[in-house]
């Protein structure tokens, strides 16, 4: 059996103009599926205006246990649910969850090294309890994970969505064919971040190598391609880049080992 | 089958020392189990942190489009996954639910009357899709709902914590023997509020309409009690009401028709 884990941002997320369209194509989309969210930026804005301060340490995120407790209510309070009613109301049997929920995604905090991530969850593919996700699936339910996990010993844990999604499709990729896509801003990875359209069809590990060494591919896109390679020669299928509102579509970067 | 709905209010919740205390006790709480829980107090002060307004008609709520966003976030997000993963850390697979996962629980706006409530959802048991309840137990998970519900047409409403618990045990009754159990921060219904132990210990309808005419019981305790009298009516078992302290014991007020 075919299983599709469709990761969003938080940037369609919180748009209330695209997250209606997104919504719509991963309800159309075909098979078994699983979305995973964050939605970073909301967070962020909350957290301002209740005076908690946003730390950041070379572009991660430092959480604090207040700001913990604000990713927790908008990823897995307002987000979550939005998400869930929004899919419902188009006839696709959504459940939202988070990594707590039936144990579903067990953390270890980050250990601190020269720096403390705070309240942040490492997560492992073998840890993941996939009989909920399967017992949900074979019900017909649609899982919609955020990206809060926790310790199994009553904290909850920030973890990164790209992550999440990742970890999740490894481990489910025993039992089933796995599939991963990451929809973002962009069309695809580019070879020309100047050109929106200038989509890399295809990425193999050989063309990332080349790709990274050029320099072509740089910025936030290596770590996302990174997790991505890691996953297919952990199990995974094919991983997507693409945009969220191409989802129904084949404009994206299909990667493949 | 036995199973109990046990229904702990936003007090016990908000409090560091008492909420451990509940979780052992609903952990050790035997048989299949529902938790469901508001948050209302928390939700008032996060609010107040975001400078919206919270509007009141009579003791009920109004709930604002920003309110309800507050309320999603404190409810489904802050307080339904911290208990979640409380009680994970205890041994009890929970798994945190709103009333839009699964659509446990479709909702009606309130119509407008002389007052506009808001967004407040009014539920009825023959909505409720008790399949994914059975499902979960069945897998001996334990459903944690909180007070949020949704219109099927992508809104999600706020529903009272109290309403929620009845109109689930109401639902469950032709396939359970089903118990309620309403926790807050009194004994049991008590016949001299300035005596924390006067507690009646068996209410029937016939004694609950003395207690009412007689004046010994009102305020708040009316509408719980009459809550908990259509319960009875509408299938449920026993309904007590107690302190969330005293799950354990039986310490509490038996309510039979």
């Amino acid at each position: 059996m075919n299983i599709t884990i469709i990761k969003i941002g938080g940037n369609i997320i919180d748009n209330p103009e695209s997250l209606p369209q997104f919504l719509d194509l991963f309800t159309r989309y075909p098979g078994k599926k699983i979305m995973v969210h964050g939605g970073g930026m909301m967070a962020t804005k909350m957290a301002k205006e209740l005076g908690i301060p946003t730390q950041m340490h070379q572009g991660r995120r430092i959480t604090s246990p207040e700001m913990l407790k604000v990713a927790a209510m908008v990823y897995a309070g307002w987000f979550n649910k939005h998400i869930v009613a929004g899919l419902q109301a188009r006839g696709c049997a959504a459940i939202g969850l988070s990594g707590a929920d039936a144990n579903l995604i067990p953390a270890h905090k980050r250990p601190v090294t020269d720096i403390d991530y705070g309240e942040v969850g490492d997560v492992y593919p073998e840890d993941v309890n996939t009989g909920i996700i399967s017992t949900l699936m074979f019900k017909d339910l649609v899982p919609v994970v955020c990206s809060i996990t926790h310790d199994v010993q009553g904290h909850l844990l920030n973890t990164n969505a790209d992550t999440i999604a990742s970890t999740l499709a490894i481990a489910l990729s025993p039992l089933y064919h796995t599939r991963l896509v990451y929809c973002f801003e962009q069309k695809g990875v580019l070879s020309n971040a100047q050109a929106p359209d200038s989509v890399i069809p295809l990425i193999t590990r050989k063309t990332y190598l080349k790709l990274k060494e050029d320099g072509v591919v740089s910025g936030g896109m290596l770590p996302k391609l990174d997790t991505a390679f890691r996953a297919l020669e952990s199990g995974v299928k094919e991983v997507f880049i693409k945009h969220a509102l191409h989802l129904g579509d084949n404009v994206e970067s299909l990667l493949l080992l």
